[in-house]
């Protein structure tokens, strides 16, 4: 079994290596899977080089898990020029397109919430705070009063959205602008519901 | 440190108590810090005997989150002496109490849904499944039809409740009505994105 050789790759190079092999491996598998010995063997490396770059596992999880919602957030990050409400859709579609595209690795984020490790944890918690933020932002600009119901509702709905975009990215039959109006109804009817909300 | 001795309990008395012991445990602690060592010392018993319960850390912890499901799923069970609507909304209400009451469980059993063990999620998995099948029976009572948009939106929508119900369990400021009442307004929101859905 002799691993292929890439010994002219500089450390943060080597790093970014072995973090993008970590992430290809979510698309297939969940965390839990994604021992050392399992990255090295991928990465053509030895298991003592990659205890140098992460020094634990669970170093390691936490890198690869930051590196593939960083992937995410950056993706469908606003796009700042639109409009708000045009923002939010805009959003939506990216958002629904990244799933399909990667849906194993957007998989593994959201049901592979599922590491012990809280930290690890908390790094997937703030992509769903960032959006809900996001969101929140839009409504505010819309002229939506930003009460404790709609900050609620909103981190709720991200919920509900991750959920749609999981159970819909693994079946064909689903075509982008149908969960994007989807979305983008029970959006707009949690934004009401938290209006009228005394929460 | 001499633990009580109930060596009077039958070996199914026994049981529960260790059961009921690790759903305590889970009021204010998540599923990974409940080891067998943690369980025996609480329960007031050897080691050894919790392992002839239970065989293995991951069975007890199957065992464990799989009696405060079903303490959960018979709190809240439909009730179907009511008319469908009042069904639901009788259904909210209790699960609103539920959480209330139970809200370090329920979290547990939510967040914590953060177990490795994909066997222990299932087990949790399958009462979101359960609650969004009772919410498609009531529905299709009322005559929505029951399509895989339906299906797909429901189920999200339980996500959006759960996690609703987790974010104010905390909160002394939210009343169950509220909570309903937004729960309620979203539910039909997300019923009739689904009914003009193409998904």
């Amino acid at each position: 079994m002799s691993a292929p050789r890439r010994n002219r790759l500089t450390p943060e190079e080597r790093r970014m290596q072995l973090l993008a092999t970590g992430v290809n491996f979510l698309a297939d598998h969940t965390l839990d899977g994604l021992t050392m010995d399992e990255l090295a063997r991928r990465a053509g490396v030895s298991r003592a080089l990659a205890f140098h770059y992460f020094e634990s596992t669970q170093g390691m999880h936490r890198a690869v898990v930051t590196m593939a919602r960083d992937a995410m957030v950056s993706a469908t990050a606003p796009d700042h020029d639109l409009p708000p409400r045009e923002r939010i859709d805009d959003t939506l579609l990216r958002f629904a397109g990244f799933v399909r595209e990667h849906r194993g690795t957007f998989s593994s984020l959201v049901r592979g919430i599922a590491s012990g490790d809280p930290t690890v944890r908390a790094v997937v918690d703030e992509s769903r705070e960032l959006n809900a933020a996001h969101l929140r932002d839009a409504f505010g600009e819309l002229g939506v009063p930003v009460t404790r119901a709609l900050t609620i509702s909103l981190r709720a709905w991200v919920a509900f959205a991750e959920e749609v975009l999981v159970t819909t990215a693994t079946d064909d039959r689903a075509d982008d602008s149908a969960i994007v109006e989807l979305l983008s109804r029970t959006l707009d009817g949690a934004v009401e519901a938290a209006r009228d909300s005394t929460l």
